[in-house]
């Protein structure tokens, strides 16, 4: 049997070699992505899935004034004079025990019946909250440059509980990068199925602990520009999540690192046990 | 069989040559990989780690004030008054003491358990601090040339025990040499693996000692640049390690040339303990 | 066996006589190595080591001023009101008794024990201080042209002996020589080994004696600009080094021409004692 492939191949040139290679490129292939799959599935398995997501929807208007800035502000680190600031200021508030999410009724029959009336996090807990923007490519994201996001926590009664400011900018990109971008992703672009934007990700609080008498109940959002340069966010979200462990940490920071070396590993491993199999069937 | 394979290359023409140099050229390539990893084993084994690292993110918005400015600032060596400069400046601060980082608290059951309540160094070590940044490629950050980092060193207290003002900017780039690393690095960009940012390394504290009395606790980190020109930095970290021996120190500064050497040097003697290995078996 | 390969040669046409040119060109390049690396060594021996190095960091902030400029001025060469210019120009100092270099210390706990209390020159020795400056290859600084480089040198207690200024640029370079030189060195630069960096050697002093009562300390360098162009310097070092002998200026002055000079010499010697040796054996 072996003697006659190796005649065969001698005798019919080219075509069957490339043929050889090509069904063990098929193999491969065929390992590497269920390789990639099993890392997938093991990455989901290990990260804690998020407590609460909420949808952000910015009020540009100007007509409804800013939730916090209407309170008495807290005098600990901030000196400056913030209502001032926020009233123009674009922003969005999501009220994780609710359903009804930045519109507002006139009439309590209007409101929907909350998701819960008590908590959504467990007392004593550690969370990460982290905002999520979608920043259209427009010129004017472009050219704002860096800008800031205030999240305020607050609880059931409108006690602010802590607040973060964090610098974002939507990711620099040269003009022709981003037309390959543009070019790969044509056929989804010109159908509806992406856009063009770019997502942020702005990490506002971590080891944030869910306190036992004021249970988180409310988030603003407030995006504040440099010099008055706009910045055009229509939705974001902002999702509460389980502080992470060190592995899980691990695995986020250097994602396409662990996910390059996981995926080689289970491929190895999948290879010599193929490997093993064959030798042994034979 | 040694006679047959002699005849059979000086039959079968270019091909088996090419194969045989390709094997050799394989066993070269894996002897040089194992010693690029072997030198890169010794250089994390002979380096100290780092102490403590924390995130920086800066905060732009000039809502929250320095929080060095609002203290009197002492009359050492600072003959200007600083408060005007920095409260117009991004900045960051860390607490090496805590895992909760640049939010604030107005609750003290929101922040989360300190991780350690002590001190972080060993009194009378020496240590250095390095500030890492990390630099869109933007065309506000390469067109601002020059900037200064000043990161001042806290204690418990908040008493100020050193300052450190360096200068730095983006890696200088000419076009066609970044058109060219874009497009190595073209798929990762477009999945996100990587960013169009360039990393630099602040040398701002060499040979910092750990106060008895005063241990050190938080490090502000505030960007200065010229003429009120903008730097975009969204993140950073700020890194304490154990201060480097002459030996340490060599291999840091002449990373490239010491990692050149070393492999070269492992590479040779792998190689003489091979070939002696197989004259030794024939 | 010898008379066999001969006529080989003469039967076979021009691959072996090619070989054998080739042998012959490596032969000489080994002995044109091997004198390279002897004068190499015997300019390291000849010439004197520096006596002391230290880094410079240059303070672009504006926010530090500068050392010297708020003491009371000496009136010798200097006629403008210097402390006016000074202060808004880029500067370093450098201690050559401490281990901490532009850092401030607002405690004396924090400072590291320092490397000597006395002097680090002979009295009465006469050095040589050397700038070396790392110039980015920006078009600030192609632009930018001649600058000065003011070096003072201070004693113990803050008493100015010299000062110096020299004038200096980034070396000319024509746009496709410098393309060719970054295609050169494309790979180290895309990796980072390489840095757009020239270097500049500003030789300050000559012949500067060692004071007994009052030993060199302090140095400050500082970078005058014309109409306020700035200069983009990020690192750079000050050397002190024993004053050279003739021989040695010599061999440093005109360093490639003995270096050439050298090397055909140790070349030739070498080639007699061999050619020698081989009449001998045959």
């Amino acid at each position: 049997d072996n003697i006659q492939t190796e005649l065969g191949d001698s005798f019919v040139g080219i075509i069957p070699v490339l043929m050889k290679a090509f069904k063990v490129l098929l193999v491969l292939m065929a390992f590497f992505l269920s390789s990639l799959f099993l890392y997938g599935l093991s990455y989901v398995a290990i990260m804690p899935g998020s407590v609460s997501v909420q949808k952000l929807y910015f009020d540009y208007s100007g007509i409804a004034s800013h939730p916090v800035s209407n309170q008495i502000f807290p005098e600990t680190h901030f000196r400056k004079t913030l209502p001032h600031i926020l009233d123009n200021a674009p922003w969005a508030v999501a009220d994780f025990f609710s359903k009804h999410s930045q519109w507002e009724a006139y009439n309590d029959d209007t409101i929907p019946a909350p998701r819960t009336s008590n908590r959504v996090l467990k007392p004593g807990g550690m969370y990460q909250v982290e905002v999520i923007l979608d920043l259209p490519q427009s010129d004017i994201n472009i050219m704002s440059g860096v800008f800031s996001v205030l999240v305020e926590i607050l609880s059931v009664d409108g006690t602010m509980l802590a607040s973060s400011v964090r610098s974002t900018r939507i990711p620099h990109e040269t003009g022709w990068v981003s037309t390959i971008r543009k070019g790969v992703l044509l056929a989804p672009l010109l159908v509806g199925a992406a856009e063009e934007t770019r997502t942020v990700k702005v990490p506002s609080f971590r080891y944030l602990v869910e306190n036992e008498e004021m249970p988180l109940r409310y988030a603003t959002v407030t995006l504040l520009s440099q010099e008055n340069k706009p910045i055009e966010v229509m939705t974001g979200s902002i999702l509460i999540g389980e502080e992470l462990s060190s592995i899980q940490l691990l695995m986020k920071e250097w994602f396409f690192t662990c996910c390059a070396a996981g995926t080689a590993f289970i491929f190895c491993t999948h290879g010599i046990t193929y490997l093993g199999f064959m030798a042994f069937l034979e």
